[in-house]
């Protein structure tokens, strides 16, 4: 059965591939699940239809048959647990890379996004510019700690992995702020990420919506 | 095997139970599964040792043979696939409860801790007053839909799950603030956590050891 998940009917972000909608359609680009998406305006995101799929009023969710999900991480698994590819096979490792998963999306994205809200909801605000460096420097505790833990590896745990996955899209988040480029491994670990083919196909699939001639 | 888990040496709510590790402590009571506690100090939560276990330097970490882990999340998905009890049996069911997990730690969670950093790291800045209506304002954006799904139910899908454990847990820091009790279905579903005697056994072990006359 091909699983729809949704989208922004027009990302915030103009097709950069930071809204969530690519991490889902990296995870199924990974293990060769085809897949529809619906596009959702803000508007709709906010109306009882969808709240029934994603009571916060987000993007994606993901629906197959009878299932209807939200969370990207719970999706993330739940195809993991479909399709070979996503999740080592050996129980202790499986772990490890669930813990990755949560890493990215419950310690190190929290700090990142918080600079999102520090520039775009309280960019006018009279504390807005001394407040950043502090901001900033949340986010610099958890990369060093990171780029520590990843040192020369390829990736975090072994081969790549859905814990892999979701941090490199969290880490994308920060290129444009150039604080990326302060840990060169976690640069060179996203690039390596990114170079993946099925990332770049969800890339693509994502920039056909929201490229700006699009 | 008796797993291991680390906990504060003392913590910081001197025994109010958020500290993560009373997470870890009621998921593996609600399963009857005996445990040991390594306590931490703030110290060497930061040294080479801890580190190894938990890249970001906190706790809870769970040891168990030769599995070192860490996140929260991740070790409550451990248990739950070792025992019966914490997550649903059937495929779609168990997917749901896991959405609810992520939702919690990655989507509920994170402007919660912001209004703990508003309030003890940035309480003595000039914005602090005129900032922290905001941040109570995106707690309760989360807070109202939260509330809107729950509606009368007991729990949030169905029978208690992983995800009550952990929706509970994180809304078990605003207390203090007051804000829970603007949404009653709320504030008693957390209370339905609360009495569960699995919890109240993990909230005493905890109590035990920050109690302050300990």
């Amino acid at each position: 059965m091909t699983p729809t998940i949704t989208a922004f009917e027009r990302s915030p972000d103009g097709g950069m591939g930071l809204a969530r909608d690519t991490r889902v359609r990296w995870a199924l680009e990974e293990v060769g699940q085809p897949y529809e998406v619906r596009l959702v305006s803000f508007r709709a995101m906010k109306e009882p239809a969808h709240l029934a799929l994603h009571p916060f009023g987000q993007i994606p969710t993901y629906e197959e048959g009878g299932l209807a999900l939200f969370e990207t991480g719970a999706i993330v698994i739940h195809i993991a647990e479909r399709h070979a590819g996503l999740l080592p096979e050996d129980g202790d490792a499986r772990a490890r890379a669930i813990a990755w998963m949560f890493a990215a999306l419950s310690t190190v994205e929290p700090p990142i996004l918080d600079l999102s809200t520090a520039r775009m909801v309280e960019g006018d605000r009279p504390w807005a510019e001394e407040r950043l460096p502090l901001v900033m420097d949340r986010i610099r505790v958890r990369l060093g700690q990171l780029s520590a833990r990843l040192g020369d590896a390829d990736w975090l745990d072994g081969a790549f992995s859905a814990g892999d996955l979701l941090m490199v899209s969290v880490l994308l988040r920060l290129r444009s702020s150039g604080l990326l480029d302060e840990y060169p491994n976690l640069a060179a670990y996203v690039a390596r990420g990114e170079a993946r083919p099925a990332y770049r196909r969800a890339f693509a699939a994502q920039l056909a919506v929201n490229a700006p001639s699009g």
